[in-house]
């Protein structure tokens, strides 16, 4: 595939170009400690795939010795899609994280993994047109599931509400139609890259739980994403919560914090009282009418999840903990019932600095956090250096 | 300090030779991508200090061009400690990890820290007396403290049971001392080292709980130590059981899992059973002599283990779960209580595959694990490359 820099060794140069600044061929010896020679020819190549272009400064002044090169985050783009069960959101972003076009639509994944992914072709190829671009131009692309992803193939592994999709090759299946290297990982994985995006630097160890008609959670520990041993990690929603319920679970086990605290165990309970509700988004909507019984269940569903990481907390000892699914957006009535369990529970030194706020990219987190994994792999060392075999690039077709 | 490598650049010669394996120049020129003249300048400074040494093989056969180069793991040592409440355990290991000399003292860290470090500096050096060696050939000191330690400064923080230890700085006390980089750590992040470098390379996600006077446990993620945020990670022992215990623990809360099944509670629960139990060893003491009571009490102090961490695997989805400490030595009986709990809560994906066993090395696993950290450190190419300005070590330290 030809998306990937192709110059043996230039992962090495591109590594610190991609911060943005401009280095000349001098500064880049020094810092890779590689021949001039060597530096001058994998320069060359990145320059020739349009990786890499001379400074405008140093254009212009016409006959410098030193001119300078700069990473060009605008010669490629990314394609994110972050699948919920009945909504997709996509994205064209380029590689400094910049959203060209974006889309929200109703795609219900129930259908299966053909129809599905061939509307999300349909859809990239509209955002591409509409910015001028085409295939030709995307490094890579990143796709979220709303269920369990097996990292290693990127397939999903036994999605309980996506029948039809277990072990389906969407790398491969998307890869052939996109022309690009495609990721996949679960939903609130890729949201919790999303979310530290944003914070990026000063935040090595954050948690982000999502709230909706499930409970789950995506882990970074040490800035990386924490996957586990089969890629469970994150499967807090049937973690038996301290108020010794009794209430059964979907899972066939008693007292899960899903069953307590979910959008969907709030929708029962609220049903089980004469109101109508359907799932979490209603009872968010019942909530900022006033109606009372979805504030106390909300509030209580925040004491269920904070019980749970307040456990969390003291084994882990995060620096941000992140809400968000649709249940996030009831803010201080859920914030509230989180904190409160998790100051009267976790021990001090762990809860001192410790911020617990609402999902700042909302319904985006998922398109940011797809892009960033892309982002992270294609301008990689490894993947760079890896990728010597694939045949250069069109130069004609870079220009856009 | 004249510990480390210290010529620019040979950190990454150094990371390809410390597994073990010659090299030729020729070899090393084509992995590090370096100008043959660079990897011999390089090279020459390495034999200079000892760190490399010409293969026998080459030497015997003599007048060979393609002279081989090999790491020689013997040309420094490494201390480690680590230190109990009332025992220490001190060893002197080679860069390779293996042991040659070992010691086992009572050591009680309640005198303050100047009593005590005095003592473990005058047992390393009758260590390295008795190996025929002596300080100018240490190249890193690790230690456990059994207490909280900010990473960043090595210093104990608030440590409980270390009465004068609070923010004393440890490294720079025993590093003028001992005339080495000095690392320390908290006792059971050390022993999650140690069990991890004893299965190496097959397990990502480790999880080592040691059982004991308290409870805590050390967490590996992707091979490498997770600290948490405050380094307060792995402090399990106040995580409320789901047993609906009302057990008040020390720390004020109730329903701690130290509260019910650590070796002090069980001690204290014999005691108002009426039999003689002081601490963690004499319950299992009494369990080797048939004590039912005993048996009773450790069985479900695993269970209520079990049940703190079948949240942490829903959580964390590690693939390896250690048990140690003093209680590990209840071998089935603790670990079948254990099992019980984790596969009757957590998800099977997480489970199917998980490993659940006692510490493979036992009272070894601190001093183990503060040299791996050591060698790590010593030999990162950061650490080495990092060094340039430490002077040059006197070649002829380095015979013996």
């Amino acid at each position: 595939m030809p998306q990937e820099p192709q110059t043996a060794g230039a992962g090495a140069l591109l590594a610190i170009l991609r911060d943005g600044r401009a280095r000349t061929r001098a500064e880049l010896v020094q810092l890779t400690g590689l021949a001039r020679s060597t530096v001058s020819q994998r320069l060359d190549a990145l320059m020739q795939d349009g990786w890499v272009v001379p400074t405008e400064d140093a254009i212009a002044s016409g006959g410098r010795p030193a001119v300078a090169f700069v990473f060009n985050e605008s010669v490629r783009v990314v394609l994110a899609a972050d699948l919920g069960a009945t909504h997709a959101r996509l994205a064209v972003l380029d590689l400094g994280m910049s959203v060209l076009a974006e889309k929200a639509v109703e795609l219900h994944v129930d259908k299966g993994p053909r129809e599905t992914l061939d509307r999300v072709v349909v859809e990239f190829e509209e955002l591409l047109g509409g910015l001028g671009r085409d295939l030709a131009q995307v490094c890579g692309v990143g796709v979220g599931l709303p269920g369990p992803v097996d990292h290693s193939t990127g397939r999903p592994a036994n999605p309980p509400i996506m029948p039809g999709w277990d072990a389906f090759p969407v790398p491969e299946w998307l890869g052939e139609r996109l022309g690009a290297p495609v990721l996949v990982d679960n939903d609130v994985n890729i949201m919790a890259l999303g979310e530290h995006w944003t914070v990026g630097g000063n935040t090595d160890h954050l948690i982000f739980i999502k709230i909706g008609t499930g409970i789950g959670c995506g882990i970074i520990s040490g800035r990386r994403l924490h996957r586990g041993a089969q890629g469970a990690a994150g499967d807090v929603g049937h973690i038996q919560v301290v108020s010794a319920s009794e209430e059964v679970c979907r899972c066939g086990n008693v007292g899960c914090l899903e069953a307590v605290a979910s959008g969907a165990s709030m929708a029962a309970a609220l049903r089980a009282e004469g109101v109508e509700a359907e799932g979490s988004r209603d009872v968010v909507t019942l909530l900022r009418a006033g109606d009372t019984r979805a504030a106390r269940l909300i509030r209580q569903a925040g004491r269920e999840v904070g019980g749970v990481m307040a456990a969390i907390v003291n084994f882990f000892n995060p620096s941000t903990i992140v809400i968000g699914g649709d249940i996030a957006e009831a803010g201080e009535h859920v914030l509230a019932g989180v904190r409160e369990a998790i100051y009267s529970r976790s021990l001090p030194l762990a809860t001192q600095h410790l911020t617990i706020r609402a999902s700042r990219l909302g319904d985006r987190a998922g398109v940011i956090g797809a892009a960033a994994m892309v982002v992270e792999h294609v301008l990689a060392p490894d993947t760079i250096d890896q990728s010597v075999q694939t045949p250069p690039v069109d130069p004609a077709a870079l220009g856009g």
